[in-house]
């Protein structure tokens, strides 16, 4: 059995993990990679204790191990775009392979990477990217890949699913559950790139990528975040047999791409609105498998690790194989991927939840249902409660039928002009996710 | 580009589902194979008006296509166990890769069809035996090939699964769900393969073989059927908080691997117990990932023709490059597939669902929860309805803590021998598919 020798690059969190799982289960490992996985080296800047590297050589310079003659595989755990950016360059010029579990690294120069990879005849895995240990990519462009996606929509951030997740069943407020996720160690310090959607963001990217053969680009996502979403909404949400979740979502239509991530309301009926807690789902619908749903735990040490390794022994059985034999990086040669227009978020159309305080008297409602009716949108559902008599204003629901958002926004604008309705319009997309 | 020239022998639904998937999806399909994928001849007894062969070569004898010189890849969708195995084995010593859709071939005749393509460095794919459109034997092999299966469970058998929800949701019967499941082609008009589990007794081995590197042997698997579930467990269930799945479970244990198929309790809370109708969910439960499901449409045309097209373009793609790169069928090579010991049902140990009646009269109660007692079985739940003053019997409905099958029997046989227990005891085993 011939050697393939590895290069760990990081080893906090997902480091150690895949170190360790290396260790525990290489006697596993080593008859699917058809080869002996030796770790070579490790760069990290300091040991970490749930570790054992003892019988490693350690380096505290990562760029040793991109270097390394002896190296088959550089493995870049550092996680951020800048540093890990020069060090997977770095790695490929220096004819490694390299396996990664960096989303914004993917997401934004991936492009880039992917095609010195291809130059160059070298892999580049990143299942750990999307979805820790949810074997995603591989699903979506292997084992979908005889199908056209027609959208996807995935729980693809654990932070803020297990946030909205206390939230519906405690009906707690976002901040208060957001200081316990933070104690937890659920959620970092500093939040935003969790609770503001961003790293929902780079995950969705590298998913419509592989869905739709579109280059990775960040720019063109809408992204909205939960700290705005207030626990009476979910409340509402599940009087009308809905749950609120923070989905990223791709999907294809003549006129071109949605790319979103935002709050969206999905009916309790739909198994997806089951995914709860830190877990991760992501279902895609194509037009000959129908409708998929992967779900595992999307982030921690060993899911990520599980992914990190799967890759590695993807690429350790295949790389002394005619690189015309590999699957690509982003399911075809880069060559192959092709722009496309984007939509932008007015443009889309889906169904939308709407809640307003309106003057509890009468004929309001009915300018306000007038304002629905004018701008072509029917109203589905609405819920208005009777008021004790000291309450001058009441709270409208309204849930509307399939319209192009523009077309809300104009109806949203209209009614909050209506001297009979206080303060702003609060409005959540809602998707059946049924075809 | 170069070409790839493929068979198909069998032009059923999934045979003109494969044929049409890929007609229509060629533009896609071909990149990502990085070949021109050439259906060269179809070898079908009759034509099928669902698909258009009239530009292709059909041969009335399967066995032609198995020996066409021009053609790399046999695709088999015929089904059964006899002339397959046959047009398999012909298709692998004229050279040629095979694709298959078939669970009880690859169940039955697995390790010689493995082993013989193994020696003459041909592939054999059969994605599409196992949960039709959903990737799961990918995901499985090579998705989650970092980790030790602990255990997997699935709902892998539509029909059964079809019949089951709806004597959840409306309280029906199994025989008149069954009848309406005939009528509108979820169920054969011969039934036995699907109710009684034999269906899902091959998927599982398939299943277990992956997971733990064992020999595919449909002997050992423990199997149990719907027929005689009584609509009046699944409402106790419910009430307990259970829904019924018929469920496949291989486990690992220390004293070897259960592979059974039967009626389960699994809580609500738990998402498979979500999976209704026609479709498929498989759990995997592995050491690194934790737990995993991959959900979709089990059966149908077109999503097992996803999964067929999917292993046509990964045998497309791979075939020149060379063998000691390929994914092998079950993981890892035959060699080292080893036997290990499978349980007996009786050595299982899980909890248990139990309903018997009994008179209602002082003592009785105490004289079966002695019964238990003594068997060192814990009693988890227990229900006993008040009855009207006219009904001498009553219904005793117990959830047990997790014990052995065996020690679970004797207390049954004990309880039956009591003059104050009418008729038998119904039991059904709990899973709580939590670790």
């Amino acid at each position: 059995m011939k050697s393939v020798h590895i290069g760990i690059c990081g080893l906090g969190t997902v480091g150690s993990g895949t170190l360790n799982l290396l260790q525990r289960n290489a006697q596993l490992i080593n008859p699917r990679a058809n080869c002996e996985i030796i770790v070579s080296q490790v760069g990290a800047r300091r040991d970490n204790p749930n570790c054992d590297t003892s019988s490693l050589q350690v380096s505290r310079d990562i760029f040793d191990v991109a270097k390394n003659p002896e190296i088959d595989i550089v493995v870049e755990l550092i996680g951020g775009t800048t540093v890990a950016r020069d060090l997977v360059m770095t790695a490929l010029e220096n004819g490694k392979h390299v396996v990664t579990a960096n989303k914004a690294l993917i997401a934004e120069h991936g492009m880039e990477i992917f095609a010195t990879a291809e130059q160059r005849n070298l892999m580049v895995a990143y299942e750990a990217a999307v979805a820790g240990g949810i074997p995603i990519i591989k699903g979506l462009r292997e084992g979908l890949a005889g199908n056209r996606v027609n959208w996807l929509a995935g729980i693809i951030n654990g932070t803020t699913n297990f946030i909205l997740s206390e939230m519906d069943s405690k009906g707690r407020e976002f901040a208060d559950v957001l200081s316990e996720a933070q104690q937890k160690g659920y959620a970092e310090a500093d939040p935003t790139f969790d609770v503001e959607g961003i790293d929902a963001a780079h995950k969705l990217v590298i998913l419509a990528s592989l869905a739709f053969a579109i280059p990775l680009d960040t720019q063109p996502v809408f992204t909205d975040g939960i700290t705005q979403l207030h626990p009476q909404d979910v409340a509402y949400a599940r009087e009308l047999g809905y749950a609120v979740k923070h989905l990223g979502i791709a999907r294809r239509t003549d006129e071109g791409v949605e790319l979103r991530v935002h709050p969206t309301l999905v009916p309790q009926s739909c198994l997806i609105a089951e995914v709860d807690g830190v877990l991760n789902g992501v279902m895609v619908s194509a037009d000959a498998v129908g409708t998929t749903m992967f779900y595992g735990p999307g982030a921690g040490a060993a899911p990520t690790a599980s992914s990190v390794v799967a890759d590695i022994i993807d690429v350790a059985r295949a790389m002394h194989s005619d690189p015309q034999s590999w699957v690509p990086a982003l399911g075809v040669p880069t060559a192959a991927i092709k722009p496309c227009r984007i939509l932008d978020i007015q443009e889309i159309e889906t169904s939308f939840y709407m809640r307003f305080s309106a003057l509890d008297k009468p004929g309001v409602l009915s300018n306000i249902t007038r304002i629905m009716a004018d701008a072509s949108i029917s109203i589905e559902a609405i819920i208005q409660r009777e008021q004790p008599a000291t309450e001058e204003y009441v709270n409208v629901i309204i849930l509307t039928s399939v319209t192009r958002e523009s077309a809300l926004d104009a109806a949203v604008e209209r009614i909050e002009a209506l001297d009979t309705v206080r303060d702003s319009v609060t409005f959540i997309r809602v998707e059946h996710l049924d075809q």
